[in-house]
């Protein structure tokens, strides 16, 4: 059987920790053929995003409309869109292709990378086109404007996408790391034991994970604990190269 | 041991067929740790390029800037380029560590990515700071203003790097394809058979793989014997995804 294609629209981190090349890595490590756009690139180190530099969203949309001519993913994996006028091109395009989002609003450093209407789109376009969206408890609660982290995702789950896999490492406060998928009449708990660092582009390594064992047909329970158990090895693994976070080590075997 | 880190500086390629897709798989594939900087973003499918978009020279030069405070690479890999203002920038901050560079001047499909004012740069200043430099028949003659292949390299020889891997794929005339590792005094012919399609990124793919090679701490001819092998097989196993030409196959792994 041919791998299936996914394409990936992110932003570029020049550390490599997050980004386009956690995409493409986690691509090749799930025996995925990865395509691929870039909506921004970044001033940006092992620590935190400094700047970010969204791409004009006509040359992104010429380069959108060339790639699928030419060829036709099986998956869409969204992370950093940066910009509305982006945003309003994922959405013309894309709308018929099932969608991962990792609704990107702050970098790991806090560094806010959505301004409000982004965010508002992305709630009232996006997130309802979605089969799977990936938040942190903050981007849940920022996504809904709500204080409360519950009632942001029942709001999610009403007026968004047909899956939330909420992740807790940002706001871990146990050993363990509790993450949930929910869906409207469900969910499932699992949990991974605390890692004793900060990693450099976890979220973004989870959400491409989910992506590929959707595209290789697993159903969303299995692709959801087969990614956070592929990821929490990443992390174990994890290489600290430079003198900021360690970065997930995604040459590790998807077993 | 740990693995070493290259830096990969070039192009990114929706298609995932050639540039910075080409760096990151490879590297994966050889157990490397890929970091990276995009000197243009491209408009291209599997069949050629439209067009290449390169970035504006300071923010390119911050990205370094940054990247390098925090990450230090044991190798370079440095392939398409784009822009007078960005090949100054790599002389200046890149100029003591290990080189290799793929003169990217026009893409497969026949499209000029390198004015004369670049073309000329690339000789007189990146190509004697090389370890390696990786031309086609094509880019030795282009790179150095002879009508004549052989006469090209002589050239390249006493004014350029310290080893020219001259690839034949261009132009093969026969039922297999001739590369050249050519030193001072010194050189090493390498056949392969001639594959049936054409590829998208087989260039990108085989000077990455000489680059993790080295960096991995085997000698040039061993590194160049590996790269062109594995290259190979990536070509052979290729994928058509497509309309264009065939796409490598990089979860190949290494031998």
């Amino acid at each position: 059987m041919s791998s299936p294609t996914i394409l990936f629209i992110g932003g570029h981190d020049p550390s490599g920790g997050a980004g386009l090349q956690a995409d493409i890595e986690t691509a090749c490590a799930h025996n995925c053929r990865a395509v691929s756009l870039l909506t921004c690139l970044t001033t940006q180190d092992s620590r935190d995003i400094q700047h970010i530099y969204p791409q004009d969203s006509a040359v992104f949309e010429a380069q959108l409309r060339l790639l699928l001519q030419d060829i036709q993913p099986d998956w869409v994996k969204i992370g950093l869109i940066g910009d509305l006028g982006l945003a309003q091109v994922l959405l013309r395009h894309l709308g018929v292709l099932p969608l991962v989002i990792d609704p990107v609003l702050a970098s790991g450093g806090g560094t806010t990378v959505a301004e409000n209407n982004l965010v508002a789109f992305i709630r009232d376009h996006l997130l309802p086109a979605t089969a799977l969206s990936t938040p942190n408890r903050f981007e849940a609660r920022r996504l809904t404007d709500c204080a409360d982290t519950e009632a942001a995702v029942e709001r999610l789950l009403v007026s968004g996408g047909q899956r939330v896999l909420l992740t807790g490492a940002d706001e871990a406060t146990s050993d363990s790391v509790r993450n949930r998928l929910l869906w409207k009449d469900g969910s499932r708990e699992f949990r991974h034991p605390l890692l004793p660092h900060r990693y450099h582009g976890s979220g973004c390594t989870l959400a491409s994970a989910c992506t590929c064992n959707l595209a290789l047909g697993l159903d969303f329970e299995k692709a959801v604990r087969k990614a956070l158990d592929w990821t929490w090895q990443t992390l174990r693994h994890a290489e600290h190269p430079g003198r900021g976070q360690h970065l997930p080590n995604r040459r590790i075997p998807v077993e």
